[in-house]
């Protein structure tokens, strides 16, 4: 019996079996019981209705019906949060272990610390207290019990109720910091470099599937150093990692910036950040890192004393990437067909569908496949072989599509009879015959090829989207009629941002690290302007 | 200039330079800020008020004195709630990882369902309802607000209460079944095989770190089946899984067996478990996997068509165990020192500390050491060279002993000039000198030999606190001075079970899976007994 596991991509015959062949805790008893499970959990086969909008029928339910039909995700019955299935799950797991390894490379370690931040806690910095309040779930009671006046039902026990309310963390600097002040006496302390992997709650009142929920998962790194240099190395170091991430891993190129005063974090000294670019022309901040001075040390109290014994606050940074990512990944590179998935982070990256008539025919590709499958796993590919006989192989075809599997390999009796097999590459629809021989060699050199391909094709409109202009009318125009970024002058004020953004929608996404300095007018003001900034609508 | 990374037991040379070397991203600036990043998040070094009180003066001040010190964790500001601290935190990822393979090459896949639980769809099977009522954080309301009274402060905003209030999962069976009903229309989606970790809420009156805590990380496994058989098959499997890691990661022997009605999960029809026991002669359950039966099914309308097209309620498995088998762990193997961590999941498996008066003799050793290093990582041991200059060996010593690295290596001019090195194991204290000659075969012989002696120590130790007794007066009397599992006759009664409970605080900790069958009288009550059930007090 063959047991398939999209999971890791491999197919391994009577699994569960082979699991106890090397426990030692198999009893007799469990041998005779029936092992017919195919893990259905992460296709679910409905086989029909697997159409979806186009994007430029209405982008918005292109997006939302992706992701419902690739089964990345779903709605729950709770308000704004999701559930991501297995599918999805799986894509944030590759994500998650190839950020968690650059962390760890560059020194940090992981911890956890409470999901709750007592209310009083909460409030000791102002400014990031203010900037959350909004946006808090607050536990009040600790018991339910049965409703005297409905059987089977249960309301809140008002016997119950906490002394001090608990927020649900919407980010854990006060719970973290309130710690710090304890761990943290001496320079001999110092660098604390620890970050955590968690859920968080946002209260937010418009939700979109990973873009915008209730909860999310995120990391969320908490910094604390001797002095501001350290401190600023830090923010900046993990900015660079974020955008190697979702450069070369996610395949989607992104402009490194720093936010104006009105976009900057809650409690931030200076915020930087990366922001990419949708197809739809709109842009999207996929991670931040926060230079966040010594604000939190000063409101949780938190002192070192240095090499002279003299005492000073700490320098502190945070840094965060969120499930959100999956949405920018979904949106920079999927069509009308479904999912476009970088090999580098795709949950399976390459599917071998057999062509056959009959049970011989079959057998005769399987014993052939059966070779290939190993040899690709010796490369430490993820491949799987759909041999379901449930499903048509045109059905199969668009499934895959789907779910934006990277590879497809197609094989019928005739390309048994020439040693060949139809090889399919998702992102840009090709299709060739490859010899069997050696045909791992020529998979992996496509896997790598695509994920260029997809790197270099977003880009490519990235470059052409960042559109420079002089006038507001052309600011204007360029934000109606071609979207993307706009590279334009602005006085620098609070203000001016504020009133561009009432007219047009447009915020500032970053002033970008590289920007050169140069003398220009305020693109609303005519005030005079050193630099330009990057306008769009964003996500 | 060296980073320590006490995670991944990697030592390498400016890591953070290193990791940009590779990065295409690095900026010249990046270059001229200081590199002084030593990662001091995996120690805090105080350096003093390291003993702990010992075991035979107060059992429970060892454990929390050992968490604290050794730095598993600490106490947070939110009540019953802790932190899992970088070197605790770094343990439980090892047990989670090989949790996590275990389950997906038994054909599980990961999702993620949401945090909150709705009242009502809490309500609906009811007696998980009624079971976890009384521990339930309850989300009332989403918004603060300024509080007009006090500035800075703020205040729950009651114009922002919920209709219905969230309950934070105490478990997730409510929140997964609502899904599965939606998921699940014919027997070919089934099974479903899913996994989640997570954070849970239950509030504990009464906590310890990581025994019993308001908030933990657990892992919860929720399947769907066609059969009654294949879903007792399911909770029997992972019961085995359960055993194999306990035993064969945690080198914890555990005893398999069913709860009695009594101490049942709340809506399972059937609750297997593995039960341990600690150096203090209490057990601990280290795991429970439950056959719901067709309850959740029935309670969220979950039914599927079979091959026949008839019509059936789902069946049920769900199974977890979490952070509390760190606990565990702590009390079954180590001692008034410290930590005693088995190899397969410290940390840290091997600390080399160099021995050394001044510069030159610290050079020569260090010289030496990183051949042995790289050679060890070849074998992917977790090994740390602790050339730190502001620490004696006497107090690294101490300090590795506390945190239970299992094998030390200290090297000195001496030692040198021998080619050789004192190794020490934690577990038994032994040391001996060991050529360097090849010492890493040594090293991973002695780890594998640890492990299993490990093991076999706790197993000794449980075997001889198994007691049969067949009379009451010999069961208070093993209860009282030995302590340990007590296997006697029970004539099967919920009424009896408590009782006895109410006399002795010892509970039915399970029917052994191996139980056999013979005549016998109820210890308490003498009516008739077919099997002997295993009694204790228990954490």
């Amino acid at each position: 019996m063959r047991v398939n596991n999209l999971q890791t991509g491999q197919s391994h015959t009577a699994g569960k079996l082979n699991y106890f062949s090397f426990s030692q805790c198999l009893s007799a008893k469990l041998l005779h019981l029936p092992r017919l499970f195919f893990n259905k959990s992460l296709f679910f086969i409905n086989g029909m209705g697997k159409a979806i909008t186009a994007r430029n029928e209405d982008y918005s339910q292109w997006y939302n019906d992706l992701v419902l039909k690739s089964e990345l995700a779903d709605y729950s019955a709770v308000r704004g949060c999701m559930i991501i299935k297995p599918y999805g799950f799986t894509l944030w797991e590759n994500m998650r272990d190839a950020l968690d390894k650059m962390f760890k490379d560059s020194g940090h370690v992981n911890a956890y610390f409470p999901l709750f931040v007592p209310k009083s806690l909460f409030e000791a910095e102002e400014q990031n207290a203010e900037g959350f309040a909004k946006e808090c779930a607050v536990v009040t009671h600790y018991r339910l019990k049965a409703d005297p006046e409905r059987k089977g039902k249960l309301i809140v026990d008002e016997d119950a109720k906490l002394e001090e309310e608990l927020i649900v963390r919407p980010t854990s600097e006060a719970i973290i910091w309130n710690s710090y002040k304890n761990w943290i006496q001496s320079y001999r302390d110092l660098p604390l470099l620890i970050n955590q992997w968690a859920n968080v709650v946002r209260w937010e009142m418009r939700t979109r599937l990973f873009l915008r929920t209730t909860e999310f998962l995120w990391q969320e790194g908490h910094t604390a150093h001797a002095t501001k240099e350290e401190a600023e190395f830090e923010a900046r170091q993990m900015l660079e990692i974020y955008a190697n991430f979702v450069e070369n891993f996610m395949a989607v190129p992104v402009i490194k910036g720093t936010k104006t005063a009105n976009e900057r974090f809650a409690g931030a000294e200076d915020t930087l950040c990366i922001e990419a670019l949708m197809q739809d022309g709109k842009a999207l901040q996929a991670g931040t890192s926060h230079f966040l001075g010594q604000n939190f040390a000063k409101a949780f109290d938190v002192k070192f004393s240095d090499k002279n014994n003299k005492l000073d606050y700490v320098w502190a940074t945070s840094w965060g990437v969120s499930t959100r990512l999956i949405g920018a990944l979904i949106m920079a590179h999927s069509d009308d067909d479904g999912l476009i998935l970088p090999p580098r982070i795709a949950p399976l990256q390459v599917v071998i569908v057999p062509i056959y008539k009959n049970a011989e025919q079959k057998e005769a590709i399987t014993q052939k496949v059966s070779e290939m499958v190993a040899t690709l796993k010796q490369l430490n590919i993820r491949v799987k072989y759909d041999d379901n006989d449930n499903a048509r192989p045109g059905w199969k075809f668009a499934e895959y599509e789907m779910k934006g599997v990277p590879v497809r390999i197609a094989i019928g009796p005739k390309d048994l009879e020439n040693n060949a097999a139809e090889v399919a590459r998702r992102d840009t629809k090709e299709k060739k015959v490859v010899s069997l021989e050696n045909i791992h060699m020529e998979i992996s050199r496509l896997l790598a090829e695509i994920q260029t391909g997809m790197f270099n094709k977003a880009k490519a409109y990235l470059d052409e989207h960042i559109t420079e202009v002089n006038t507001w009318q052309e600011f204007e125009e360029v934000l109606e009629n071609k979207g993307g970024f706009i590279s334009a002058h602005w006085d620098g004020t609070g203000e001016t941002e504020e009133k561009i953004k009432d007219l047009t929608k447009a915020t500032i996404r970053c002033i970008p690290l590289d920007a050169k300095q140069e003398d220009g007018a305020c693109i609303l003001t005519g005030k005079p302007s050193k630099q330009r900034v990057l306008f769009a609508k964003a996500y």
